[in-house]
């Protein structure tokens, strides 16, 4: 996909936020300078003012120059879905070993989640995701069967389903997340090696495809204390995540 | 705050997004319909999409119409920060119970979060807070000393401190959260009513003022199976939530 003008624009006022040479508070360059930097007229600029606006990165801009409001910058969308590809673009080393990838008819809560018929084959990988060779998070994905039987063709211990699913043609388009906390379970307790009834924190997602398909759920659980979920957000943007009552 | 033409343009969407008049799949009006109905220059039209867009609520628009690309709307930020808030607009009944209000020197911890120094007087506040009666979440607040005062003249047990705070003028501009899980520990055993270990959703969050002033620290914690943090994002947009690895 080719970056069009307002997104290179947006993209790379992120990156000198990120590298803290535009700090918090700084102001940005004016409208007419970055046109001028980026030959470019008024429309794409503001558009990606606009982004940066509705990220909570930037605030102010009625009038008065926008100013940098916060150096955090969301994560792209494969960094909160790929475990292999947010590991390393924290500099650490991911690592996996897979503990059971089954072909099997889909149980109620399967069903339920990636919406197909009960009874119905699914496919379903067990990994024990590590970070620097420590054992981090127990994943549990659920796979609608024509995307899951590729995975009988990969080495699962090699590295990251994602990126094989998307080699393999495979496209996600949009993802829901739901994160809380679970006493850990006598799966949990094996292979983390918790007691059972420990606390882990969860993140269920379920990703789909351009026609809205659910294409595969996970339900990955972290021991405490390694990873948490992190947000900024500004009284000037609406914010994206939210709090959501269990029915 | 007057909301500016690309604000109104970009709420009113929303708002047919939220009612479902626009649903998941649907083009929204093109720039020039909106243009007429608005009464608009292209501008306005295309800061309120880009918005949208950054958003993660529609998608497309490179010379495709827009499409609806998720019902998912952010809650604005008071909703995110403000329990009694965040439980009536989700048509709940808000309660509180306060356990302590204290005036005290900070500990480390507190001095750290707050950025004052270790041993100035910081407020700390002990609440019990109830979702239509039941016990939900412990809340443990600590506001620097200037506005932590101002609850020496308040009934914490009358509703929303946030709610008062803004009454008296206090001024909130940006937040910081991080959740994850914890084990309960003896307070939150004594008050919640499990045992000591049991897994706890935890909130902590940051807000500060306009000129980036620590004013408050939370620490929240949700009995699990209650309330959860739900995302949703597409591959067109950035992620506001990142995860991240704790230190």
């Amino acid at each position: 996909m080719v970056a069009v003008l307002h997104e290179k624009i947006a993209d790379s006022l992120r990156e000198q936020i990120r590298r803290g040479e535009l700090p918090v508070g700084a102001e940005l360059p004016s409208e007419s300078q970055l046109c001028e930097q980026w030959k470019a007229s008024r429309g794409p600029v503001r558009q990606a003012l606009a982004a940066l606006r509705a990220e909570g990165v930037i605030a102010g801009g009625r009038g008065k120059p926008p100013v940098v409001r916060s150096a955090s910058i969301g994560q792209p969308f494969d960094t909160l879905l790929s475990y292999s590809a947010w590991a390393r673009s924290i500099g650490r080393t991911p690592g996996q070993r897979t503990l059971e990838l089954a072909l099997r008819r889909a149980d109620a809560h399967a069903a339920s989640v990636l919406h197909v018929e009960e009874g119905s084959p699914v496919v379903q990988v067990l990994r024990l995701r590590y970070l620097d060779g420590a054992p981090t998070m127990l994943e549990r994905t659920t796979f609608v069967e024509h995307v899951g039987r590729r995975l009988f063709d990969f080495d699962c211990d090699s590295g990251s389903v994602w990126s094989y699913l998307l080699s393999q043609g495979v496209r996600f388009a949009t993802a829901s997340h739901v994160i809380d906390a679970v006493p850990a379970d006598g799966t949990d307790s094996l292979h983390l090696g918790v007691p059972e009834g420990a606390p882990l924190l969860r993140q269920q997602r379920t990703a789909r495809g351009p026609d809205g398909e659910a294409l595969e759920y996970h339900d990955d659980r972290y021991l405490p204390g390694i990873v948490s979920f992190t947000l900024e957000n500004t009284f000037d943007a609406r914010c994206a995540l939210s709090r959501t009552a269990t029915p």
